[in-house]
């Protein structure tokens, strides 16, 4: 449990509630603090502190602290409540909140919460549902203002003045014709900097391509950093305007897609939180372990052909080590550099030749200066120059396979539709093991044979 | 070299005109795309490619260009102009884009730049310069329009219709009183929604603080992303008003971060291009290979201790990679949990306890699920029950430790200021590559001795 919205009297004071148990006292903390406090206060709490700060939220504020709670968090409370208590613990967010916290929900208890709404919300709520959670359609709002092209910027600013607020984020309205059809984006500053007795049609940006509703959530990322947009408006297949997208939600996507790159790496589970119950991470951590094991046990075979070696050369099972560990992270370095470049764009037919030579070169580079090294230190070790021989050559080896299993490997496995930040780490590190054990051992044969 | 903005055929076209290094025909190309896909062009090209690209993009395109590129070919190009040049490369720019590129000249070549510039320019850019690159002051933007308190809507209206256009991703003024000092934020929105005879003081508003100049830049996105931001004003310590942050710049900052966390990881500088050069790339490549080296020593040392026992039995050799590997993978994966709490500010004294305890049982668990596996399947390869016991003992060992080491590691680097994601992964893996030969080895030694 922490925040640092609290001071340190107040952080304690809490701490010592909720061991007591204290609601009230609870209550009477953590309504102080804004909703997205409240939130990280509990996403930061072990799982039995979490209970016990959600049942002591202000009815009126949980709907705001539901929708700043990770995934998995959410539906671990939702799991809990009845489809009239997640109606009320909804009301009053916008449409893509709404939606993202049904989607944690099984399909039939979706039908009973939506029967639970207003009508209008309900009628929002549908549209947004109809769409995968990682598209354009799926992050859109439907609270976009409109307007016609025919219309004078007059006219606007009095249609405008008849609204209390306008929706968070709102920098610009959307033009559209009779048909609903999207014609273009007249932004809130050219409304306040034009004349206005001009006409929408005269003042509009026509330069802003509407993103269609079935664009996966990368593209929209994609398109709002390139051109630093505020807000987009989304379309169907037919050019209608369907709502439009913030950049709120798109910096959410920003962070889970490189958060999944990192976690990824690991074996874990990109959404999982961090107080995660041993239940909900076991399975994944353990799984991983097992492919691993089936991994290592692939080594432990290459090392078994040369059994006979070993029993003459000792030394050779005590400097083994240093080969397979000194591809794997080359490997690693390589293959990180090569995903990064993957999920930026950047690498082409037409520049994979020159990274893959630059990765040789730099292996090659790397695997003579770390062969002497290696291979002088081992000398003064073990008083045996061949051995010093057998582990730079190794090395030389392990160096430049480790720039082509860390090059190659990604791409493989996009060619393949496999997530190469999933299953890249593991078969490249396999890779350099087992190709690692192989050359030095195998070379030992050939010089000790 | 790869962009989406070009079809098939234009990109063809253009990879042939780089071929033949016929610049008319680059230019004719690439004058059609947006400057930030031209950027984008050249970022995803080699070296000797870029240089052709840059040298052919339209003079007035170059500033807008020049910003979209990564800070490491942004110096590369700069390293071969005049301070004239750069001026002229730079002008038109927002000042917190022309500050990101002085940064990367040396101090009297700053100097002579802003020689250059018009004077009205040279004190914008000279006032943000004066703050560290990953501040607020060094983020902002000098481009705030400001109105004050006792204006009237209708006076705010009147003023901003003298302007052109207002900044891009201006989605509020700023209220200042007479001393410069900010008072409130007035969003465009209650602008256009209030009743213009209302004065600014009744419409502004008050709740959004201002950010010091002096905060960092990863304090800087907390803020945005946990209010949803577009625009936060930025004070210096007297609560006068300095400039502003926008969002764009925030999800730069973003990025940059959770970059920072994957490449860390593998010991890549974060802020490398894909397309390096040997010469740029090499150093960092091989001094992190050079501490993977001293650590593969160590454990070569511990596996030295322990010859003897080696030599009578050989199958240790061909096991004991299989320990060291569960435990790193283990590890690494309680060590990504762990840096990523961390980064989200959601790791305290109070729920560490709760976190280390998860990670011990699942390391049991596992431990115990493992070591039974692989002992039967030690058994079944090599008929022998002491083996089976070994292992599956130091398995056991290895994921506990492997379980304290990733989570004591980073917060031990944190609290002596040493960043956990770049030498948290190389500790953590030498731990568990130590203690699990050392595990293994030793029981065995017990067991045969």
């Amino acid at each position: 449990m922490y925040d640092d919205a609290l001071t340190r009297e107040q952080f304690h004071e809490l701490s010592d509630a909720v061991a007591q148990d204290d609601g009230a006292r609870i209550r009477s903390i953590i309504k102080h603090l804004p909703p997205v406090n409240q939130a990280r206060l509990i996403e930061s709490s072990t799982p039995p502190t979490r209970r016990l700060l959600w049942a002591n939220i202000a009815d009126e504020t949980q709907p705001e602290v539901l929708t700043e709670l990770s995934e998995d968090i959410q539906s671990q409370f939702l799991e809990r409540m009845e489809a009239s208590e997640v109606a009320a613990a909804t009301e009053g967010l916008e449409t893509d909140d709404i939606v993202d916290i049904l989607q944690q929900l099984p399909e039939n208890v979706i039908q009973d919460v939506l029967q639970e709404m207003s009508w209008q919300d309900r009628h929002r709520v549908e549209r947004v549902l109809s769409f995968d959670e990682d598209t354009a359609g799926g992050l859109m709002n439907t609270d976009t203002i409109t307007v016609r092209p025919k219309f004078t910027l007059d006219v606007v600013l009095r249609y405008l003045r008849r609204h209390d607020d306008l929706p968070n984020t709102t920098d610009s309205l959307f033009v559209v014709n009779s048909g609903d059809e999207y014609v273009g984006t007249l932004p809130l500053s050219r409304v306040l900097t034009s004349d206005p007795s001009m006409t929408v049609r005269e003042v509009m940006v026509t330069s802003v391509e509407p993103i269609i509703a079935t664009a996966t959530d990368r593209e929209v990322a994609q398109l709002f950093e390139r051109n630093d947009l505020v807000s987009a408006p989304v379309v169907d297949s037919n050019g209608c305007l369907l709502g439009r997208i913030t950049i709120d939600d798109v910096v959410d996507v920003i962070r889970e897609d490189t958060d999944h790159n990192m976690m990824g790496l690991a074996g874990l589970d990109d959404d999982i939180d961090t107080f995660a119950t041993v239940r909900k991470s076991l399975p994944r951590r353990a799984l991983w372990l097992s492919i691993n094991l089936l991994a290592a046990f692939t080594s432990s075979t290459v090392i078994k052909m040369f059994e006979a070696t070993i029993e003459q050369v000792v030394a050779l099972a005590i400097l083994m080590p240093i080969v397979a560990s000194m591809g794997g992270v080359a490997g690693n370095q390589t293959l990180t550099v090569v995903i990064r470049g993957m999920a930026l764009g950047q690498i082409s037919r037409s520049n994979l030749g020159w990274l893959l030579r630059r990765e040789l070169t730099m292996g090659l580079i790397n695997g003579i200066f770390f062969a002497v090294s290696v291979g002088i230190m081992s000398y003064f070790w073990f008083g045996a120059w061949t051995l010093g021989l057998v582990i730079g050559l190794a090395l030389i080896f392990n160096l430049l396979n480790a720039a082509i299993a860390g090059t190659v490997i990604p791409l493989v496995l996009k060619s393949m539709k496999i997530d190469p930040a999933l299953a890249g780490g593991m078969i490249q590190t396999t890779a350099t093991d087992v190709l690692g054990f192989l050359s030095f051992l195998g070379l030992a044969t050939i010089f000790y044979g």
